[in-house]
């Protein structure tokens, strides 16, 4: 047992504070690792302020990992000290259900174990404390290798937001030449837009502001297009194969899902407060599709690492220290980030 | 130029009656069809009641013949006087637009010719006449070969209720052992239960109608669960890869989408009146899919009819005379036929 620093929220409309939580020695499958990045993502702010309910207090938020191994069980054989791995949204799932058998353990039929928030797998009166930390200790299995060749503050990002764009893109098979549109420029958006344009898709950025075309272009996007003018949503009905719709707060699908063309999918990575209205029609007259997606699985995550590693893809970064999450997480609610705010663990380590 | 008998609505709020309408001389490339027995679809109520907007009158609907060809235009290839043809929801199409290549007519980036209430080919100005009437010319390349081992009147419907549900089945791949569940017994529900047991799944019919039980497992249902018992729904979450959904009438998706399992896709058929709310939840936790399907394309229709020719499937019907169309409306619309009404031209034919 080793009693480590880290920040947490206790109770929803409390702000995140310094607190120390107790990590366990590796078990003979575990690895140790000292924190040195975890990025700030959306679910961190919602699970810590109970937005979807269920949030067990203490919270400690985070799950965009990235450190060094520094204890390792005796049977671990992947990972040795000193190497630079990952941890993303889930760190244990049950094995052998029919989904983790298919390498897709984010869909876990006992449910996966995620990284914050969920019953700990050893103990289920106890709940899993996330990357808000200087050290975790997870199952060998659910560690991810990762290349020392990026920046690994960058690379943080990746381990979720980087895996839940991937993942529709393999998924839906976009490839040279397909026209894929984004809807949203944040963390999941900006993502999309570099993962799509690195595949060879021309990549259409949507947006409501005018402002963020220069950002789309240098991310990637051939085109920006205004949803805001209902001449452009004219001209460009039945445009894509595939969009990626990163956007949670509530809004039509109806004129997204005009853009696609014959047998296009939409892709929902974002869970609007309420259900949002389809008009069957707009499915049914082109064989369209709107679908959803999350995350990605354990082999995916790893293969989107190293994809990303060889293309030389990482997040847009703002580095923070660990006494300004709540400040950030101000910032991330006003969109005012460029995409994603990481913390550096060191301040965390520091603090007195 | 042919005078011929026909049945048409002259107006929204009109009942159909006797009717006669002008059909040209089949062009070089066209065929004449004599009419023996035309399927009644709910579009042609929605469509003789401009329940759907755009009704031009008077108006002709049918659009599930089946007949003898009765006279060829001289560079006519496939067919000869006497052959037995069939014709279903649309005529012609542009032919150059990526989906016509594709052999996808039926979504025509131009918009393909509906057998009725489209603009005529020829003259634009002129809207099509359907299948209540004792002759139709149509091009050959969207007349269908009908094989004489099944009795006609019965393969009518194949026309539309058959294409529309055995597409999608094939679209999304249905092969021996899927767990396929059909909501709504109709005339789409009950080709579905049909030719999706006929493909190897193990179908399921989902009814608020405890009576429908018998005609669901005759038809090759191996299960039928009641989707008013909450006790049923909750059992049956994550059960199904595929759910035709052939309900038109306004309906909550979301419990549906539920009883799909990680990568179902849900079909939809029918269009209600407005749209429905969609939970993203029930979309990302799962990968799940909702889809719609249109008819299918001319050598999938003509695929199908062989298909249904060989595993000896067909419509199950009530013959009507065509006097009798009002009345079949109304039962129609009170779900008061097992499963579909198909029309005896000779009755059109033999009338005063």
């Amino acid at each position: 047992m080793k009693n480590v620093k880290a920040y947490a929220a206790q109770a929803a409309d409390k702000q995140l504070e310094p607190f120390s939580i107790d990590r366990p020695d590796p078990g003979p499958e575990d690895v140790e690792i000292e924190i040195l990045f975890c990025g700030v993502c959306h679910s961190d702010i919602h699970t810590a302020r109970n937005e979807w309910g269920g949030t067990k207090y203490p919270c400690v938020p985070g799950h965009e990992i990235v450190g060094k191994v520094s204890r390792v069980g005796k049977d671990v054989k992947k990972y040795k000290e000193g190497d630079t791995v990952g941890v993303g949204c889930f760190i244990d799932s049950c094995g052998h259900c029919e989904n983790c058998k298919d390498d897709l353990e984010q869909y876990c039929l006992n449910g996966p174990t995620a990284t914050y928030n969920s019953p700990s797998p050893l103990d289920r009166n106890v709940h899993t404390y996330g990357g808000y930390s200087t050290h975790i200790v997870v199952k060998e299995d659910f560690v991810l290798k990762i290349s020392n060749k990026l920046p690994l503050n960058a690379v943080a990002p990746l381990l979720c937001a980087g895996i839940t764009t991937y993942s529709p893109l393999k998924r839906w098979n976009v490839k040279k030449g397909d026209k894929v549109a984004v809807v949203g420029l944040g963390g999941l958006g900006h993502m999309a837009v570099k993962l799509a344009s690195s595949m060879g898709a021309e990549v259409t950025m949507l947006s409501r502001s005018p402002e963020k075309e220069k950002d789309a272009n240098e991310l990637g996007a051939a085109h920006f297009e205004l949803t805001t003018s209902e001449e452009n949503m004219k001209k460009l009905a039945g445009s894509f194969n595939l969009i990626i719709n990163t956007v949670s707060a509530q809004h039509d699908y109806n004129p997204y899902l005009n853009l696609l063309k014959t047998d296009g999918v939409m892709v929902l990575l974002g869970i609007p407060p309420k259900p949002s209205e389809v008009q069957a029609a707009q499915l049914i007259m082109k064989r369209r599709s709107l679908v959803g997606s999350l995350v990605g699985g354990i082999k995916e995550t790893q293969e989107m690492l190293d994809y990303c590693a060889e293309h030389g893809i990482v997040s847009e970064i703002e580095m923070i220290n660990m006494d300004q999450i709540n400040e950030a997480y101000e910032r991330t609610l006003d969109a005012d980030v460029r995409y994603r705010f990481v913390i550096d663990m060191k301040s965390l380590i520091n603090q007195n």
